[in-house]
């Protein structure tokens, strides 16, 4: 069965029940009768022969369901290209560009980026928090439809690009130094000292210990999922950690931070993956991006 | 013989007796007298049809003893990975406390509330960061023991104390309100303004519209998922929206946010609600939290 051979009524109407979260308010979006939007949803299980939606409240896709969405996702961004290329921007219609980021580019230099893109192209700009790790899977179940990730595997329809090095330092205030690190060697202080993680699969403070030749770091582990809040629990003296470069800077110069092995950084690179669609707005955003992080990253 | 069968009280002897060397000193950190040491050992030699230990000073254990061994140390730290995460610590052990907290506190006054904890306390924080309205929910599916939360109302099992109003301000860039407020009335330019929003569920500047008389908040909705990013959008003049008052102070103070409605603020009460455990670390959680609150929110 080839995707083209899908009735677009019904992958609409999919669509509208994922986004909605339940048939009723799907049936209210689309103007029609909640009967009718079960019936298109049922005839699209019958045509592709597998279960879509899980019937839950609210609804969730199952495996097949999310690749009908992204489908309908990427159609509908298509066709308000081509209804804007065409000088028929819907009904006074936005474009909303759906964006998974991580939470340190997005508290340095990704809101930076959105300002550069070009007025006339009224987008909305719909962003996701994501692990640098983790958002490449969001963009494989057609959540988002671009993505800065670790990542340099292209996900499926995806094109990479590298966008830099996110440049990170092992720091500590100066309160926390001389509490906790003071004496033997740093590596064998580190390990014992109280550590500020980002949240329970944040690693790179235990992959800068190990970098230095120990297993892992302290069982005190203070988890601040907030990129900000992470940088004022160091500052604060809640323990040690990985503090962006960019976001260290002025706080070192400051003596509110010290640096801590300055001779041994952690670099994450990045990468930009979007879908790969001739969508011009999608294409500015690309372009926006890639010029802010060559401003920021290494 | 299947692991499973092995008796458990027995294994923990048997490396205890390994770990503490001799079976006196085992029985000293059992609290148990070293003859039902000697018992357990020989029951567990008879069940598994082995020598386990060579009983020199130190013991050793023998070949099939190290298998014992290990598979007793992978259930401690199972063990201890099950009472971390069901926030009951070991003697000695750090004690994790999990708390959800919105992401304009964690931004604004939270984290100084963490100091202020007593240090002989040794605990660690494992912060979930959740809308307020939703933070509650997790202390239902009793995924963090503590919560600040929208709602008054205690979940089952759970103590509520009143923490004060969080005020948000309708705020933007001055560039922003000459190119998009300017002439009108200022509640039906702002219908029609490009908005930021936290997430799809942040309502907070849709409902500040209704306050004025209008529907809801322009459809250029930009959503912005981190405290500080969504203040720097609004900076950046992506569109205006509610900025918390403690945040937006000095950049109204610097020219850098206009306050468009200084006399129709916003307030959200917060609420601090935790288990009803007699738990010392808890209480001084609670405590500065408390009081951290009352110095930042009105």
């Amino acid at each position: 069965m080839m995707m083209t051979e899908l009735p677009l009524d019904q992958v609409r109407t999919l669509l509208a029940v994922v986004d909605e979260g339940t048939f009723d308010a799907a049936a209210a979006a689309l103007h029609v009768t909640p009967s009718a939007v079960s019936q298109r949803v049922k005839a699209l299980e019958q045509r592709t022969g597998r279960v879509l939606l899980v019937r839950t409240k609210p609804v969730r896709p199952t495996e097949s369901g999310d690749v009908v969405v992204r489908f309908a996702r990427q159609l509908a961004r298509l066709e308000r290209d081509a209804l804007a290329e065409l000088g028929l921007p819907g009904e006074g219609e936005v474009t909303p560009v759906s964006v998974a980021v991580n939470a340190d580019s997005l508290a340095t230099w990704f809101l930076g980026a959105l300002t550069r893109v070009p007025e006339r192209e009224r987008l909305c700009f719909e962003l996701r928090r994501e692990d640098e790790t983790r958002t490449a899977e969001l963009l494989r179940e057609g959540l988002v439809m671009a993505a800065v990730t670790s990542s340099p595997e292209a996900v499926a329809g995806c094109s990479v690009r590298a966008l830099g090095r996110m440049r990170y330092l092992a720091a500590a205030s100066p309160e926390f130094v001389g509490r906790c690190l003071e004496g033997a060697s740093l590596r064998d202080r580190l390990a014992d000292a109280p550590v500020v993680t980002f949240d329970r699969s944040d690693d790179i403070q235990d992959g800068f210990l190990r970098q230095l030749g120990r297993g892992g770091a302290s069982p005190v582990r203070h988890a601040v999922p907030a990129s900000e809040g992470f940088v004022e629990a160091v500052v604060l003296g809640l323990g040690w950690g990985m503090v962006p470069e960019i976001q260290a800077g002025t706080l070192l110069r400051e003596g509110r931070l010290i640096s801590l092995a300055p001779d041994r950084p952690v670099d994450v690179p990045l990468y930009w993956q979007q879908w790969k669609l001739n969508s011009p707005a999608l294409a500015a955003v690309a372009e926006a991006v890639a010029a802010a992080a060559s401003g920021s990253l290494r």
